[in-house]
């Protein structure tokens, strides 16, 4: 078994999901290299201790660049609020760690080329945690279609809405709350929520070529956290924009944190000539199908229960029936990631994958901005 | 064209649907013969009138033997509570007159061997109101099952589950809540609601050899609406029942009216070897369809939208997607009597068929009263 | 009893919706008018003749300019291709009659401002079939948005989605597929389908200040049942666009023929700041509700089954648990419409209602054209 | 942090499930104890040893008995066949151990009372994994239950539906298929997969005071792994009863391995006179609540999205919409045990809660063999 040091940098919500994963991979997934976990970075120091106890990190560090010095650490694990993925991201390439970055992969497509840039340059191993490529059902929408079953594509739609900040009192800004600042997230649902959407996207259906989008921001003012006075919300409350696709199909995306009853309703729809193919974060171990060639008097669309052992990443789980969730995502992650260390086979989503994500991102925002089509 | 003279007697619930039907029948499905409303009978005549006036009724009578020696009318409808159905068709017999009677055929299947034997001696045309094999998605499961896709039937279950009875104030007796009578209705759940599983079980899966079964009575005592006095109650609030078919598959059966959430919630399940099949009433314009045969990856029951020109039923209808409902089970019925008068075939469910059901519905009662198994 | 004399312009798939809802208005809501159906006219005499005998037109007439000059008719029902609503309406209004008129008003706003001049200077009651608004479960949707439950409106999407034009093998043109010829239809989806969805939304949610939309035609040339050749086809296969309305809410709508699997899938959701609503034609008798106002801890979308009395239009119907479908749609505007001329109250919608959505339509395909925000 | 030293006897499936419990509770649940994996024993050397790899289990035993010496070992985990639970439990409850048993807990209710004498003389702690009761919506469930929300109870009823067997090449005997062979597994679906629905229905519903049941083994004949040769199946491949509960209630169960388009329907329902709820282990994340006190036009079953912090389990794993899966019920169930140690609180399901199933098994088995009703 070869060790895989990994230094975090961070120790929020993706702290805890990419600890898990890097905990439980190896239990389900035979590999050569395992995770361990060598050090946790965060400023303060107690409650990077705490976490530390929890998930078995062997040290702990106040100063991320102190880390990068550590003979012992591999590979550097980018959990912090979006406007450090840079910085840290290229530092720790220059130091000739692995990169694994938290999503979206910059606050803008400039700064993800720098870091697109600094990988290479460096040669280092590198991803992105766009997690929901390895939902199983996902990743089987992606067999389905490389098989050529849904002929030519015709729409795809997809949505991600949330309704947790609805309440005017939420406020912006600190450590729950910072996705909300534009300072530190870049933007609201565009980069948090359909950066996931786009991701998924480009996967599934390859390049987009224009966008036009529009944006809202219902709650134009909020406490901030740090200043403790009301600020202007800066952020991107609701999205939406379409698009057109190299492949020549359409696509419709919409974003927003104001769908009263959703509490993470990502769905995508995918509509072809022969088969159709839909998906439902809140119900993630379904994948329902469409195929136009069934018989016609007995055709419908199909729930399909995603855990059998023909279909992906279910093999090394349980039995027929019984569901995995949220969390098995980065463990599968992880899994390919480890995988592809041992076969040299580029990992993805890299950096140079999640660039594709930022650049219709901007495309999107420069849109909504000027209220006129944009090329990506 | 020719005319079907039709004398109804009752004017409820069920005078509606069939009035509706012979209303209807002709404006979708082309047929030789037309119904003609020419009398509607029941005590009230201030009543009966308002019917036939809302209707399209001819004429009205107070008295039903009168109704049967008119020359003007060729069949008996009979839509009265269950205590008259045997009296009535077996005057109608013998006078001559075709006779459609509403479910269950009889309080016990001794009565309906009579029954039986007097429209089968006149030689009238008959059949008995089991509306639900004639929702296109019924009707094509009967159709998936005589083409052989299910294989050996392992199982067979269905319940008939509502709610309206839950609450103590319900009365029993009278126009409205003659169902909680036993004198009226002669039993409660069997016969009412189970009796509706057991014919389409019946028809989709052949014949019951033996049962054991179980009935309670939750609310002993209701208000009689003639007597204005609380009386106990004798009808079944509830019943369940497993039993072996002919062809080697088990029933399970149950139907309630103290199912909180439901208010009709019909459904039947059918597992064989090689697929399955289920519907609903709540949603009856669809069926579940679960094919073995198909490729593992995308596996899964099919919603099968039933409104496809292909599907039974539907090519008279509107256009694929959109849905018919309820009333249109007694449309296709009245358009199925109306052709079966044209070809000379046996329309089916005849009084024959309907015996069946009660046979299994008395043994039924049997069972639970003694706590054993009965043979059919 | 007093009679509405009908005369019929047309006798396709809307021609039986239609007469359908004349024939049993009155059979469940109980009027003081009755529709007399005196005439229907098509220039195939044959044709309309034989339509005429299955719902009882007393007469034919092959030219509607003849069957105007009638004293013995009320009002004009025009089911005609979208390019004859025009003439028809207002020659209709001249006449002094009633203009019962298919949807779209018209093929642009032009010519709609035009026929809503035209009865409103005649003085004749009007209405266009936006049957929708008259589902059940949309009424209800209308009753709860009035209530004040849902709050402040944050976003309304709706779709319509089709798959039947997918086989380029499809022609335009002729009388099954007209609605394919740009002559004709004036549009593709977007006088189509998505009229019905801006019916909705202007109803529900109130007015649409500016659009910005895209469309694309996916199969170029087809072959043109009048011509026998290939010609280009000018409709729109698929139109989406987002929009503001002046309640500060945003718009996503979309609508496609080229979604395999779906057959007529109009949807919509609105999202409030306390409640949210979805309904989904393909299930149309039920309404799915959310109420933040629930206990957290069992706070979930309520599956509303729409078959109580208490619901809109029920009591009239069956019971509770029995599904009604899409003909009552119509059937319950023929009777709002015979109650209006009772009481006197505007039927909705009018022409001039039914002009609001043609002028979205109007600025959805310009704003296509150019690529561009369009104020409506 | 104080350990629990655990040896586990058994590495299949359940021994899977309980070493995940074991590893991830403590990173979930902040507990004073935490499991320490002493030993893994089985028969086959090798076998084991990979499993202890796998695992971090820190050493191999190939003989129960040994493992039972040992000083370091606090708890042992019974893992194995079901005709082995009774000599491991006694010896274990003898060696003062506390003892963690796989479900069912005995043959039968001899051998049950049996191994409840034992722990319970010995005084330790105890416990069987009876794992569903800590599904966050079955959880909820009781919850709901307890706060008397459902009113007097009308109905209970369950289902675990599977299709796995109905290939007749599938053996019985041997590590994959001993669930077949009635040596080994003592009984068919009624102790692998009624006892779960019997457990949980005692846990919501109380006590069972009397059962009719029914069972069948479709497939007469198989292939037995050990002695090579077809050999009688002497277990009940489905299995039918219905039972008295003594609230009153009236309790209908089905199981079956021969439903085919079901890989693990477990499913129940529960109808009480203010609410109803019922549950799905396909969608084990959600829980279906109709609360008759909603406002009547807007009432209807509820889908509840069990993934917010006030419901059970779910503050200590992610945020709202995001799912867990099945194998969370194990590490619940480990976690709650630590709780319980600290404490002192008896855990549950206990030896003697376990059973109370037993009993109920053994009862539905007489039943069916001798064709009547047996009390429990």
């Amino acid at each position: 078994m070869k060790p895989l040091n990994i230094g975090m940098v961070g120790y929020g919500f993706m702290g805890r999901t990419h600890s898990n994963g890097y905990a439980q991979a190896n239990h389900f997934f035979p590999c050569e290299y395992k995770p361990v976990l060598k050090a946790v970075c965060a400023r303060n120091k107690e409650k990077a201790q705490a976490f530390a106890d929890n998930w078995g990190y062997e040290s702990v560090e106040t100063d991320w660049r102190e880390m990068l010095k550590r003979d012992d650490i591999d590979a550097i694990d980018v959990c912090t609020p979006n406007n450090l993925h840079k910085e840290i991201s290229i530092a720790a390439a220059e130091a000739g760690k692995m990169v694994l970055c938290e999503k979206p992969l910059a606050l803008n497509q400039a700064d993800g080329e720098e870091m697109c840039q600094a990988v290479e340059k460096a040669g280092v191993k590198n991803m992105v945690w766009y997690n929901y490529r390895r939902v199983p059902a996902v990743t089987l929408a992606k067999q389905l279609i490389d098989e050529g079953r849904l002929g030519r594509i015709f729409h795809y739609r997809a949505n991600f809405l949330q309704d947790w900040t609805i309440n005017a009192d939420v406020p912006q800004g600190g450590a729950a709350t910072w996705r909300l600042d534009a300072e530190a997230a870049g933007s609201g649902v565009t980069g948090d929520l359909l950066a996931h959407c786009i991701d998924t996207a480009l996967w599934l259906n390859g390049s987009i070529k224009d966008v036009s989008a529009v944006t809202e921001t219902f709650v134009k003012e909020r406490m901030h956290s740090e200043t403790g006075k009301k600020e202007p919300v800066k952020i991107d409350d609701a999205c939406s924009f379409f698009c057109h696709f190299d492949n020549g199909s359409l696509g419709l995306f919409e974003s927003t944190r104001y769908a009263r009853g959703h509490k993470a309703l990502y769905t995508f729809e995918i509509n072809g000539e022969n088969a159709s193919i839909r998906w439902d974060l809140h119900d993630l171990h379904r994948l329902e199908y469409f195929d136009h060639s069934d018989d016609s008097i007995v055709r419908g669309w199909r729930s399909v229960h995603i855990s059998d052992g023909e279909q992906p990443y279910m093999k090394n789980w349980w039995v027929p029936g019984l569901n995995i969730g949220y969390e098995h995502t980065f463990i599968h992650q992880v899994a390919d990631f480890l995988k592809s260390l041992e076969t040299g086979e580029q990992m993805h989503p890299s950096f140079r994958d999640a660039l594709e994500t930022q650049k219709v991102c901007d495309a999107v925002l420069d849109s909504a901005a000027q209220r006129a089509w944009k090329d990506v």
